[in-house]
């Protein structure tokens, strides 16, 4: 089967690509004297969470319960799931550790005293590590507030509750507005962790690990030592916003989406059958992205983007493309394009296809798709 | 069952201000003369689509096969697609019209021409209708193009085509900046329709339909003699930029998501479950609308939205909100949550709730989920 078999819009994974993507995380991951936990919230696939653990990740990530049940179905046998699970969940929880080895995170001190209430009433015991702000000011600690340390040491102390470490995502990278700016989110993540870890350690609470996320900065993250896992999950695929903050080159891009022309209205307007139900609203990120909703490549076989094709404006199933140059595309020829944001892409479809080249190897189902809960 | 005892987040649909929904616009469509056809992309649901028919549309609407395919096999006789449709897909197509009445449309000579010869081909023939740009500026002919009126004829004498009229969509009306900016986008709707028909039926081309949508100029377009049929979507469910445009009332909203507090990690911060993962990034449109990735109510009994909360952010899983004033949720509370956008969040999940206030009162799978072929 060939690319051009399939009908459209699909989603189109480069598998060589995509090992090339994992091959040098890990190798990344092992220089730094780190482990590798990729996020699969990326793929939600158990096929590329294998190929991850086969090449030496310690066991993946996943963001919700929904998903850590479709990959530990699958075998994966060491989850941890950054996100503040609620004690609501106790039940589905020791479920999936009958499975798995799991952990989660803590920010909050009513959230840690329901957990170790649960975990004591299931006669269990699980792993979390304390989630850090490190300038995303999403969830987390304040590693400034004074009762930081005492929080800490309260979740080591709490009965049912086993203290894995410092965990931090510094998805505020993602709006970094240069190169150094970028660097800077490395470092600051790594000394605002690694000095509440030594606070920590003073008074006397063991801090056995500090777990760092994020696919833009982990190129600056890996200079830092001190820190022991790093939970990159874009980098697997790559798209338009990792291009745009230097952190994969285009040809790293595995995951691409084929569309056709549907209608050539005017001449300078292109339309083609993606969507924002195939490539989402996000907007793209990064010092060096240009505007649009996805990067056109001309031609199923073109490497490099036409810059003169731009996707103004996405309806659910169409995307409105302003051509500032000649164009002779036609109702019925087929393009490539690069999405702003890889991971909502998997998402909304129930399958990609694995391809080389021009040719479809096998439809992979996105097994984890939609799982919110 | 409760709306308490499901994992959040969920989708909730509350079947009393669907069904109001429903009848207020068929009552509308009636009095104006106008057959009504929902465009079933908003619920994705054959349940739905039984209820707009039983109450008085004529069939529905869908973008892609893949959607139509799922509405004929639940028994929906008579679907529309509003879609340049490819002769590519003139297999499915033929399929699909042995189970149901299926019309589409076309804007291309060179598209037109393909469908005809494809009909030919299969022995067969559809009716189509011919987009026009009303000024939205996606697909559609331009009705001033000298050329409009012979291409309306070439489609209607196209063996294998039967021609059943005109066909727009006003979505540039999501854009208007007034109350009268938007009554004009159906003014000037109906005008470019009606003359444009007029020059048709001069040059001896008869048009049988003029079938217009859009929600937002739903309730202005009523007015205008001439249109003989509708096709809104979002009204069905309502949402906060149907809400902005003032073509729904903050009560006549049915699809909200059901969210649980899972962080507070600052006093003006509080960390919802629902990300773009189930809202969407979808921006809030109308000229009443507020920022923000949807809008809150404090509690699920609340009946008005709290104004002193503003999610400020989506990221896949969480949603950062911003209070404004005191705030006294803590994790584990539960809170209800409008949309921005009613078709995409339906769009992402495989199941919606009906409900009846607290009640929950059947789990609805959305059965037209992600067919984006």
């Amino acid at each position: 089967v060939r690319i051009t078999d399939l009908e459209t819009p699909f989603v189109a994974i480069e598998r060589r690509r995509v090992l090339n993507n994992i091959d040098r995380m890990q190798a990344a991951a092992a220089a730094a004297g780190r482990t590798l936990r990729p996020h699969a919230k990326t793929h939600k696939s158990p096929l590329i969470a294998r190929w991850q653990i086969t090449r030496g990740a310690i066991g993946v990530c996943c963001a919700k319960l929904g998903e850590a049940e479709v990959f530990a179905e699958a075998g994966v046998a060491d989850i941890r799931l950054p996100y503040p699970l609620q004690p609501s969940n106790a039940g589905r929880l020791t479920a999936l550790m009958d499975k798995a080895r799991v952990s989660f995170i803590v920010d909050h001190p009513a959230v840690a005293r329901g957990w170790s209430d649960a975990m004591v009433r299931a006669g269990r015991s699980v792993e979390v590590l304390v989630k850090v702000d490190v300038g995303f000011h999403r969830c987390g600690v304040d590693a400034e507030d004074p009762g930081a340390v005492e929080f800490i040491r309260s979740v080591a102390e709490s009965p049912g509750l086993k203290l894995a470490g410092l965990l931090s995502h510094a998805g505020h990278s993602y709006g970094a507005a240069s190169e150094e700016a970028l660097a800077q989110t490395a470092c600051d993540e790594a000394s605002t962790l690694l000095g509440l870890a030594d606070r920590c350690r003073t008074a006397g609470v063991e801090i056995p690990e500090i777990s760092v996320g994020t696919t833009p900065n982990a190129r600056f993250s890996v200079r830092h030592r001190g820190v022991t896992e790093m939970r990159p999950g874009a980098y697997v695929y790559g798209d338009r916003t990792q291009v745009g903050l230097g952190a994969a080159a285009l040809d790293d891009c595995a995951l691409t989406v084929i569309a056709t022309v549907v209608s050539r209205p005017a001449p300078d307007r292109v339309i083609l059958d993606c969507g924002s139900k195939t490539l989402s609203s996000d907007a793209a990120r990064g010092f060096r992205a240009a505007p649009g909703y996805g990067a056109i490549f001309r031609d199923l076989e073109a490497t490099d983007l036409d810059s003169s094709l731009t996707i103004e404006r996405l309806s659910e199933e169409h995307a409105t493309v302003r051509a500032t140059g000649p164009c002779s595309l036609r109702p019925g020829e087929r393009v490539r394009v690069l999405p702003n944001h890889c991971c909502v892409v998997s998402n909304l479809v129930d399958e990609v296809h694995l391809v080389d080249g021009l040719e479809v190897l096998q439809a992979m189902p996105v097994a984890a798709r939609g799982r919110i809960t």
